[in-house]
């Protein structure tokens, strides 16, 4: 990982940080729209903005995002009523990293053309979801786009699914957590994932077809006694309830990395990033069996599998030495499972020790 | 209208309004997740729930859209700075048909493949569209879904684009604006809207396909002395300003109809069902020549074309009487163009009175 490859599951890395950049030059510069009203942008120390609406006594957080081409998988096997718990893990997740106890969300859901039972799985699917983070649905869309949404294979409702949620700073907090008073020694802790979430699913396609074909999802995984595509649709753990729950207790995260595209250096590099600090990862859980045999189908090196993939981590967050025992405490009685994988350096590059292996995988920045 | 067709733009609205129960029904049953909470949902006097969430002394409203298939007529056309207009209008004019004012809106760009280009006049018109209505573009997300999505044409990048906005209930209001308050008498005052909003394209396309042909968007249109595609992608006005220009002057509509798919009568419809009267609208703005003349070359009945496109009419709201003048007089100064086109009657019915035409279209409810 000492150049990480600048393309990612086929598509330019490269250009679509370019795209991100100007599309939030132009946001930037709407941001004084609301100066001195409700909705105003807050700005941080450094006058740089922090993510944080002001509506009077309120600090509220919003994040968007949608599920991506996980949704192949529920076209393939025809199960449809776990996608929410992806879609709601993206947007949720993202929002308690910056210490958002998301509170509502709004789904827009594009089809090419409706099929009432998928909708009704979908919706379901994010009922369950919403009640397991305790959020509410507050409204949606559903709109008819005919041609112009494509998808796997030619029956069925196919879709793209994305959510808008929003979330107020947990009372505990001053300022949204970002990473800014992270200092050597602190340890990171890791909240285990299940299994795939919304991300690398391009790189998954191309190893599951490499090595079987078109019909790929069929396959049996010998180890679950499941087909392939309902090994690789299994939900997204949405960690926010966990986070929640160490905040509600006096735990505070200084930094927290929500493990999607670019993988557990990636991520946790934009926190690092403000405190010029850097982390060493030397216990990490072991990958799911699923990535390490997709990562041998599709022939990825190490470096590749843990730049698309989480290879077995949800959510890293990074805690004084001594909140550490009193987080996994407060997490003992969940079903969540932790892990102390790492502590911060003073040198300014992210190393990671793949497991069973004398790997070491260096990010420098 | 006595019977509206069952069939809109050639998508199936009976499925279309039973998937959007079907989903309401599963949303519904997540709104105790917030009771008590930050977020929660509150209940009007009928127990219902009034799309108003409660953040401590802070009441936010939130709604998502999109743009739809006019996107087709940018791809056609190649001019992309204006759709940002078309969906600034589509979220933040249904949450002010409802008193909240719009302060910060999230999109969500979805594409097969980036063109830095495109997405830079996209977000271009974004910033331009949120300037001219004062909110706030907090952020958003784009996402490259390569063959999930599909539009016209080979060349260039083909996208579906959709956005949440949040709002503040206008300070003024006690309660989110509703029509239960409407009593006969009242009068109907409209904005004339510029052209066709992001709703009826699919008629669009037909008639013009039916006139012209596969190259429809190259023709001249004399009126104007663009082309044709240029004429129909004509951005919408965003008529939030105006309500908000109002509601500060005390000015204090009691039922505002957003005039989207379903046209004049069922979106006045659904503001008149919760007082259960009905509206004669006898002076309404002249429909736009590019509407008259798609109503011609595709030989739509005045039921269609006033049900599938707004025929003039970008939003009209429902005042006292007493309140008309003051309304006119504080947008005098204003671009906005307005007319009193109508007012509340009794009986349960909604009557237009086509312009230059002895044709009264009834719709029954």
């Amino acid at each position: 990982m000492a150049t990480p490859p600048t393309k990612q599951s086929g598509f330019d890395i490269d250009l679509g940080n370019q795209c991100s950049a100007t599309a939030y030059n132009w946001a930037k510069r709407t941001f004084q729209n609301r100066d001195g009203k409700a909705g105003e942008l807050s700005r941080d120390l450094e006058g740089g903005f922090s993510n944080l609406m002001i509506f009077g006594e309120q600090r509220l957080g919003i994040g968007s995002d949608g599920i991506g081409t996980k949704v192949e998988l529920a076209e393939r096997t025809k199960i449809y009523h776990t996608l929410g718990f992806d879609l709601l893990a993206m947007v949720v997740d993202d929002l308690i990293a910056s210490g958002f106890v998301p509170t509502s969300v709004s789904n827009i859901l594009d089809v090419d053309v409706l099929d009432h039972d998928t909708v009704d799985q979908l919706m379901r699917g994010l009922h369950d979801a919403a009640n397991f983070c305790q959020v509410a649905v507050t409204g949606g869309e559903i709109a008819e786009l005919g041609s112009r949404i494509g998808g796997w294979g030619d029956e069925g409702m196919h879709f793209n699914w994305c959510s808008t949620a929003i979330g107020v700073l947990h009372p505990s907090l001053e300022k949204p957590i970002s990473g800014r008073t992270v200092k050597v020694g602190d340890k990171i802790l890791a909240i285990k994932s299940r299994g795939f979430r919304s991300n690398g699913f391009s790189a998954i396609r191309r190893s599951m077809q490499a090595k079987f074909g078109d019909n790929w999802h069929e396959q049996s995984d010998e180890q679950t006694g499941k087909s392939w595509g309902e090994t690789l649709l299994s939900p997204s753990l949405i960690c926010a309830p966990a986070i929640v729950k160490c905040l509600d207790a006096g735990v505070v995260p200084k930094g927290i990395a929500h493990i999607t595209g670019g993988g557990l250096a990636d991520n946790l590099r934009r926190v690092l990033k403000h405190s010029g600090l850097g982390a060493l990862m030397n216990d990490l859980f072991a990958p799911h069996h699923s990535m390490t045999q997709l990562q041998e189908w599709g022939e990825l090196s190490n470096e590749q599998a843990y730049l698309y993939w989480n290879m077995g981590h949800a959510m890293i967050a990074i805690l004084d030495n001594d909140q550490i025992e009193k987080a996994q405490s407060v997490l003992s009685d969940t079903d969540y499972e932790t892990k102390v994988i790492g502590h911060i350096i003073a040198e300014k590059s992210i190393h990671l020790h793949v497991p069973d292996s004398t790997d070491v995988l260096t990010l420098n920045y």
